[in-house]
């Protein structure tokens, strides 16, 4: 992934990286300098990438980066070109070494570098309401409307011809042509992700951004967290009802309908031409096909194939849960 | 219905309105003036309805309207007054036609006809706090009071002693007298209404306006939508606490009681003195009798009887779902 | 309880408080003085208490309030010293007295007391965004941060290192250091109490605060009601996710995670180390006990034991849920 939007601290040389770690650095011969974090299939030469499930066993077969944190167990599947950093927790090392990267992505506090769009280049240019606040790093097309109270805060480009609603924040996103979000939402903090640990629970860096593609809309009152490796996405022509929360890391096909107060758990990923329900919840780190629809109130928590609909909690085959209810 | 609040830029001529949905004209003998478009049951002579599901057969045999909008296969139920429009279509041809009548109920866009209400009559009548925007064709009250931030956009009438929380915000809805609506909420704006189609969805019209009646209360983060040819209703006394979602065209009966989460379908009526726990979700076009209890977390996706007590997904008798729950 | 925000109007004559309540004097040798209304166990000497349930027998067996609000066939439990007032609706005639006592914590209109925070002590001392308003009676600590157009009501206590996003309200609250808040958030309204009354609904006073103790987060578009006749509180590190509804009296205990949309119902007591899956719900007045764990979108209708997994609506033992649905 190519982040547009948190500024990398690096290079830092692998020897920092290691004592950071409390890694041994005898394991390593030369004292290179490491130029970014990324995944398994994104990363490169002269970056650090991890490896933490057998999930991901043949992406890491295939990985160009130098280094890999990774796990004794798991460390055989690299390729002789990645270095493995063994550690106890992957997840808890890459949110360490991620932060030093990427410190900004840690802080979601509020956006101070926001002025009033009177006192911006954008007075000219937009369509605005009262007390419209735009932050540092924001683009905005032609012919776009900012309802009253709204908050553009660092970090966020859109498109044309949008309409976004009042009272609503945005942060670290990327907005296509013709979208609209209504009213009330909060797109863009980051997601639900970090390391339980007693009394003090350590946030993990969110480096992801999120993506709302050409004529989506975005009902009122919704949340969509940006992503914490990878981005949160919304496809072309995917309409959201009010109240909906996605989570980080989530993909959303294009043409979609997701009907009022929907959850979608954490890198979870739908399909396109999906229906979804009203109040259905979608478990994380699952796979949603194409052209499924999902019964309103319904719980999926496993994989749906492509072409099916499905209804219940747990969801099953829309057949089998009327015949069973009968 | 009559709309209080959208303006109807009629009338047309019957033949422009068959020139725009494709029919040959020659069907229609004169080209009179059509004035409006409305349902089977409250339209008129020189008034165009429509008739889409043998569900309406009764209406459709009884509608005074001098057109309607109809099909092949049901056109033979309207009285020989009315003259059949033959689409492909019905509700799309309908939402064409009521763009054409109601232009402004299509867009959704935020109410730049606002001001500050320390820059209008209210504020010597209304008791506000700060950042307080009025749109304009508002009428307050008497002894009515509104929070901070909180956007009262046009076509809104609000009855003696409200009280309008703060953050809040309401357009095209009619509110009685004692109301109160807390914080957070969106009032009044389209329902999740649209023709799916492919790269680019085509909202349809909502000319129904939300109307909230005497003595009722409206919990945080609470969004009511706006019906699309009628009305949403929140009868009197009725109290919704926070974050529900109702949505367009839904009426819910007086001394109700719905508690937090809970989602209402478009179209469904909710009958009096019915109590809803908490998280429930209920279908669209769904009738829920009076005296009913739906028990916290169910799903009610058919209709229910007056007196009865329900719970489950799907929601069946409560003591059926205790039984088979033991 | 000891309360620190709603000003105790007392104390008052006990025979104005048997006027109040329609009770005959005669049943009361001396006309003393009231101080105060408390439950059960925190009332003493010269306050009046309540017993509306043969579930707080043992309470009441050891209440050293001088009178008790209670029936006819409850007020053998109380201990001599506790002169009993029969009434017919406990709860509606605690209402009432609470209500003289403490005015203020009936009415939840929007806070005219507040400034701009740029107008009052606090502008040198905290951090903070565009419009943001204060009210009386707060406190804030050090190092803190307050985003854009929130509302910090009167009756709020903050302590140190604590960062409140945008669009936030929060009254009658106690929020210790280290704690976030994000965007969008109402806390410290009234729960949603009131007796059910034709025509005209009685709201009781929410005489509770909710307490939110070091290190939580809170995410966006949460609700969390103060308490009625005792606290809210959810205890250190404990992690809300996005959408999430508390309502009043709940307590929740440390190190406790809960994923988005998430509703707990009144009363409700949580352990702590429990982990709630999004959109789960929980009955009003039950207990789930310590390291508990809940499916997403589970509905939680019973008590549920130390260290117990638990998935389903009923929600069960998980082991049951997936056998019962393989």
């Amino acid at each position: 992934m190519s982040n547009p939007f948190f500024k990398n601290r690096g290079p830092f040389l692998i020897f920092d990286i290691l004592n950071f770690l409390k890694i041994n650095t005898s394991s390593v011969s030369t004292n290179v300098e490491i130029k970014d974090i990324k995944d398994l299939s994104s990363s490169n030469n002269s970056e650090i990438t991890f490896f933490h499930s057998k999930k991901y066993k043949e992406l890491a077969q295939k990985t160009k980066a130098s280094f890999c944190i990774t796990t004794e167990s798991l460390k055989n599947e690299l390729p002789t070109s990645c270095i493995p950093l063994i550690v106890d927790n992957v997840l808890l090392s890459v949110s360490k070494i991620t932060s030093i990267f990427y410190p900004d992505s840690v802080k979601d506090d509020f956006d101070d570098s926001v002025n009033n769009i009177n006192e911006t280049n954008f007075k000219d240019k937009v369509f605005y309401g009262k007390n419209v606040l735009i932050g540092k790093n924001v683009s905005i097309g032609k012919n776009c409307k900012i309802g009253h109270n709204t908050i553009i805060e660092k970090n966020v480009i859109i498109g044309d011809n949008c309409s976004i609603g009042s009272n609503t924040i945005i942060r670290n996103s990327l907005i296509s042509n013709n979208v609209k979000v209504l009213d009330n939402c909060v797109i863009g903090k980051h997601g639900f992700g970090f390391f339980p640990n007693k009394n003090n629970n350590l946030r993990y860096p969110h480096i992801g951004i999120v993506i709302i593609e050409e004529n989506c809309e975005i009902g009122c009152g919704s949340t969509i967290d940006r992503g914490s490796m990878s981005n949160t996405v919304i496809c072309k022509n995917t309409y959201l009802d009010n109240q909906i929360h996605i989570a980080h890391n989530v993909k959303i096909g294009e043409n979609s309908i997701i009907a009022g107060q929907v959850g979608i758990a954490g890198s979870t990923i739908i399909g396109s031409n999906v229906k979804i329900g009203g109040q259905a919840g979608i478990s994380g780190h699952i796979k949603v096909g194409n052209n499924v629809e999902i019964g309103g109130g319904s719980g999926v928590i496993k994989n749906i194939p492509d072409n099916t609909k499905v209804m219940g909690y747990p969801a099953k085959n829309i057949r089998e849960f009327l015949r069973d209810n009968k």
